[in-house]
């Protein structure tokens, strides 16, 4: 085996060499790639990278080679070839400004990541998903994954999950707060599973369309408000007021992505309460926003970027330990071939799935 | 004695009945009153209050009569009449969801302001501090003053003070944390004094005219900035993003009331820093904004309304023990007989004064 | 009627006379009142009270005569005469040092609970739950109870559960901690229920005999640890210690009030991890103890005391949410009549109920 | 050059021979070394070390040589032979546990400190201050000191300073708390200058000799209690009860070393206080305790460890900016040539010296 497959943003130049791994650094043979939101920014060209690409940042594979020096994972349990795996997509230097003084890992000065941040006609080529094989570079953060442990269920949750872990642990959802969730695509629907086992009294979902909001039912949201239903912000906060004794709830999660529910979810929080900007990840523009309501409610608004290694491996737990009550692997709707990954996008694109993902034909 | 003059919003009906305190209460002869900058908005009509009032919510007088029943300040130390005191303009109820469940006083749903929200056309008509006399309701905070801090520093430091030490305490500053302050005028220029007193390492304040910089430099700013030498918000960032090795400051508090302020500031804040809106007590209108940035920059936007009182016994505290550090009671720079009230409230308005006062004749 | 019958502790005078509620107060027909463990320490004269009390401070009852001004609980639903309620035993007084000041009411200085610290011999008599009658004085902060909440459910959850839920707060489980939790009696299986509930990953529970272990485990332990088979401090710990990784918990909650349970349990935290010391509310003298564990293993130690009646909402609220994951009322397991009070208090002495209650002839 | 001196606890060898640095290292020809309490206890056979050793983890020397690759300083400054320089005794490995996943560098499971965990007849041998050359390895942590901050200042202010900024820092003084400073050695005089600059109302520091306490005046503390006056914990603590309104301090930093000292000082805190074990890094045996007391008074109990490179980032710029207010350069106040360090070491056994410190010959 020397050369590989993958699915490149822009067009493909040849098939690339696979070169064995560094000291500390791993090579592995994919099983599946999942399709996130941002992918469908990148390939849209709304975030500015350089090209070309190969996609793909949710990714679970086997070893195939291990480079010198590589016996553990993160959590220290030992790595063989043929285990299963899956990684971040960056990791953080531990020496910058934002790493060791800030302690700020996600805002590492050096942070790039795989699928995003680097280019595929450089060597090593295979740093992203949509492919057969991924090189992992030495300092990626690996963890094996325990046999009871779907595939399915790490790509259906994907970065989506740890991304709502973190910005949760941010926010600091208090036992028995009352939770509001904007948005019912993965990240929402990742954020409602974990307020709610993080002792949210009860969650409230916005989102569309229907299919999004039976899911949300099904991972146990209380109240869901449909958008197409409830066509205005004066109406929805209306009910989230109703629905919180008039005083509205605890802690708002935006994942929505859109300025304008920033504006609308600041007036659904109660005096003293918590607003995560958590769906902000692309730049979707301004928004017309009275900073008067920040002071007036006493609002505490929270950002929240990207995950580091420790959500992940929380994550893992999470996933193993409710497989019943928070069915991620039942996300993975719609499965693609390497060669369809346009497809996959596509629909993606279209709301269409709730998680698309890529199986390489060996897989 | 038993009628009394007042500055009264609104034309002036007659003089007014003065009734011995219920028990509970007191009655004080006013010594001085500050006029603050949100009387400056209640003259104007930026904010809906009902009329006739007699404005002044920061005020030192000395105790006339006890009601029943009040044998201590709030702090618990003998109170006598003849004693120089000072109040909360506010009480908060002690029992409603934000009192008692959310433990947010501030927010309280019974909460009026002596000087802005009572109707003085209304028993017990004396509830401002534009006057000669006091009345105190039952359940007032009152503090009695010791000797050695005087009544210019405490009306010299006024609410703006109470309202940054509880805006800085919500913020959290920590120990050699740089910090920004967005204002130059009464709050802004507490926001300094407390940055500097809770262990900032630098502070650089942002402000216009001159002379509340030379203010500021006086009271300790590391760095002053003159909004009307650095003209647009790109310089004035690049001038703080300099000063803080190039990644903003740790915390960044907002002392302007002026909508674009806000916008600005947040891109002075590092990543993972924390932004405090505590200039826009009123609503000044909205601004447009991108929400991306809180998500970006990891930022913590934390509101604060108003204080509590143990805010008020801090800030005496600190006002007696910075007597010659933080000279608020050099802040007092024109005095006004109570019946010049309009001229001392025109003067605020033009910003011609650090801190305006009026003075009845008896006092 | 204008006598009562009620449990005294030491001997009963007379038949007492109720009188009508005074303005703000409430007289209450007792449905059920348990009988909590502290019941027992002052049965056998462990803590310093005065005598002549009637004991019981965990009490559900039905309104029989509103004060005056008492239109509302402490939630703000209407009250009426017939409505079935439960309510905190001592209420803050809202203006001390520790109330106003420092936020910490359930330190207040005036602080006293029924069935504790009011004696029966003065008027009103009735400030106690092992007693036909009840009197609420004004102040009391009253619940009413949702038909759908059974008076089982708030009984076995006794007092336990308020202390364990502020317990939990002050200590601050994080999502996805590995607890432990050292006691099984009421505050320890509150506390595995209110841990669990709040996203801890795995409890382990330590205690006996085996019937509470098994309850542990009907309560969702996700490890039970009995001592009556590990019967040393050293066996146990290494068993902690092999469950986590070698490192020891994120959190150990002690519900033992055991002095040595605390030396014990401090080594069963990981570095950096966070210990309760919440089962102390008596004095069960001291302990050798080497503070170095404090610095070496940069712990956290927090004491908590009591509740607010923010807790008891909480507690409701997850009562009634969880009637099926956390059966507290199937801790209710041997129900005594009034006139039986001291059979109850030895069979709780003695280990032999989960949760003992009194039920007055009437109800 | 081949040869350097050392101070070696345990014989000396022979001379050694100085290596070229790596990569990542560097030669560092010393200045200054102090004499740090854990010297004292380490000469005394005290803690469990392997020997032979060269104490001495207080540094400041210049750069002699630089390993390739080090360009900067830990703060990105660029590096260069020549510059003079400090650094952290101990690095932490960043992938550890404790490191990665708790967040907690200090109790890193690969820590070993310069001038402790380094046995000197193994190569590079230089790796304690004690000597004429320090070699630093790969991965320490080195800070250019600047022109204006002297290097009595370093020393003066020694690891007790930055052990000092991490325990408050985990503690969290609040502006106006009243504090409580158990021990006038290096660390508590730190605390205090910490607890004075972070916005404490009032410092009450016990100690002695005389000596110390009227250096803990020079440093601001606002009372000091002579334990050889006050002979008594139960004296002492009324004292400090008399000085904090009945009620105890907010905080009590405990930087005495003595485990009978932690149970006198949490009955210094008021209720809902917190407690700072900061003193005990050595086992010094255990006390008779009482648990009860943090349960009844809701303390939180505070262990902290060592400190982070941010720390000593912070304690190099708060000591120049204080060189006045808080003049560590001061406490240098016996010097000692090299072959002097026995001498040196019983000088500070001895409590005779403020600090005691070694000055190599070419120096």
């Amino acid at each position: 085996m020397s050369t590989a497959s993958a699915s490149v943003l822009e067009q493909f130049k040849a098939p690339l060499q696979l070169r064995r791994p560094e000291p500390g650094g791993a090579l592995v043979r994919i099983e599946m790639a999942g399709i996130c939101g941002t992918d469908v920014h990148l390939w849209k060209g709304e975030l500015p990278i350089g090209l070309p690409v190969i996609l793909g940042h949710e990714t679970v594979g086997r070893i195939e080679q291990l480079g010198e020096g590589v016996e553990t994972d993160w959590t220290g349990q030992p790595l063989q070839v043929g285990d299963r795996v899956t990684w971040n997509p960056s990791a953080a230097c531990g020496a910058c400004y934002y790493c060791a003084e800030k302690r700020l890992p996600t805002r590492c000065t050096s942070r790039r990541a795989y699928g995003i941040g680097y280019k595929c006609d450089q060597a090593p080529h295979f740093l992203g998903g949509y492919a057969e094989f991924h090189y992992l570079r030495p300092r990626t953060t690996i963890f094996k994954l325990p046999d009871d442990l779907p595939t399915e269920s790490i790509i259906g949750a994907g970065c989506a999950l740890n991304t709502a872990i973190h910005g949760v642990e941010r926010t600091g959802i208090s036992w028995r707060d009352v939770v509001v969730v904007q948005g019912a695509g993965p990240v929402g629907i990742s954020a409602l599973a974990v307020a709610k086992s993080a002792g949210a009294a009860r969650v409230i979902v916005l989102g569309a369309p229907k299919a999004r909001l039976e899911l949300a039912k099904r991972f146990g949201a209380d109240h869901v408000i449909d958008l197409d239903e409830l066509r205005t912000p004066a109406e929805r906060i209306e009910v989230v007021r109703r629905l919180t004794g008039g005083y509205g709830a605890d802690v708002v999660l935006e994942c929505a992505g859109v300025p304008s529910a920033v504006v609308e979810g600041m007036e659904m929080c109660r005096d003293g309460g918590r607003y995560l900007v958590l769906g902000h990840y692309c730049d979707a523009g301004p928004v017309s926003w009275n900073p008067h309501v920040v002071t007036r409610k006493q609002l505490t608004v929270i950002g929240s970027w990207s995950s580091e290694p420790r959500h992940l491996k929380a994550a893992m737990g999470f996933l193993r330990d409710n497989l019943e009550r928070f069915p991620f692997a039942q996300m993975v709707s719609h499965r693609f071939r390497l060669e369809d990954a346009n497809e996959a996008l596509a629909t993606t694109a279209a709301w269409k799935s709730a998680k698309s993902v890529l199986v390489p034909a060996g897989a």
